[in-house]
């Protein structure tokens, strides 16, 4: 069965399907879908939030977490595997030997590009039909908490948010006359010293230790990959 | 001078107005602006993904960080105080005195609900209009790079996203006969083991493993708060 059948959309514009369908390793010139999975992760959020306003009094804790429910790779990966749409997807040689057409982020994130795709294509209101059509069963399981029960992702995501790594910026000194001073500034990370920050203003110094330390840790998290 | 005549927007349902001006501190039983603003914050994402999508050819990744510096507390504070929103948003006296008016978060809070408010007044289009036409500013400063220099910001976005809290699930030891085993498993959190989990499964174990220290943690943070 083609996808237009599956999801019960045709395109106006079929050329979005193919590049909603074309993974990053497709080899060839053509367009991936990366773009569009950005903006079909937009669409999918305000559909969704929409719905969780409108259709149940909830409270915006609520919905912020049910909404993560369904937006998430997990939730986007077990519809777009319903619809089979792993045979569809173009992918590269290595990708395809590799698992690729199994794998829950190809799948999630062609769902989503699809999404952007029916959007671009035909306007919110249409795709708001299609989407709550496709992702019906997983509304109903996040709304019903069948979905919320997983507690490594809970820990996981709970640890990122609120693991304490404490930020401080202290002046060190300033030098120079009043009307021209120049200020030296510290940035403790989890209580240790990481860099220093010049400026003619302390905001400036800090702009400036922060910069410094950012440019610290990216090159070492980019040595470390 | 009249939000609707400030923002060129004229409400079929006042009500709505209402809500998205009424902040959490007011008293009285009237209903706050929390729900209006978690939906106008997907409004917001999305008006500005497709206007970032189809107007300018750029990255997904440049999209992302381009997007998250015009919906966000600081750029919206700033679209708000432009209108002057401040002035009619009501609040507790508590709030008002503790300078509630010029608040940042407030502000922007105040400015996501008034966008939530117009869409469900009038749908997706007529609120990309109004969005697109308050926002123009700050898009444009956006898309010429000056509101991304913020390194304070990107250093605390970039060390909560990528700072390494390792979690490790390890079998401790299994009970019981081959069809009716019994599974302990260790939560090692940054290699130190923080909690134990029993189930019939890995699977299960891990999941209470994860139960209980989310249990623990939050239990831990509600006392530092």
């Amino acid at each position: 069965m083609t996808i237009e059948k599956k999801i019960g959309y045709h395109f106006k514009q079929k050329e979005l399907l193919k590049v909603a369908m074309t993974h990053s390793s497709h080899s060839g010139n053509s367009t991936n879908n990366e773009r569009l999975e950005f903006l079909g992760d937009a669409v999918l959020e305000l559909i969704i939030s929409e719905y969780l306003f409108l259709a149940h009094k909830l409270s915006e804790g609520k919905m912020t977490k049910i909404r993560s429910n369904i937006v998430c790779a997990e939730s986007l990966s077990k519809a777009a595997y319903d619809l089979k749409l792993g045979e569809h997807i173009f992918l590269g040689k290595g990708e395809i030997v590799t698992g690729g057409r199994q794998r829950k982020s190809n799948l999630a994130n062609a769902f989503e590009a699809l999404i952007g795709a029916v959007f671009l294509d035909s306007g919110f209101e249409t795709t708001k039909e299609v989407v709550l059509r496709l992702l019906e069963h997983n509304i109903h399981l996040a709304l019903s908490g069948a979905l919320v029960k997983d507690y490594k992702t809970e820990l996981q995501e709970y640890i990122q948010k609120n693991n304490e790594n404490e930020i401080e910026y202290t002046l060190d000194k300033s030098e120079g006359p009043e009307h021209n001073k120049t200020f030296y500034i510290n940035l403790i990370f989890n209580g240790e010293c990481v860099s220093q920050g010049v400026g003619k203003s302390k905001k400036e110094g800090e702009q400036n230790a922060a910069k410094i330390y950012l440019h610290q840790v990216k090159k070492i998290s980019e040595q470390n990959n």
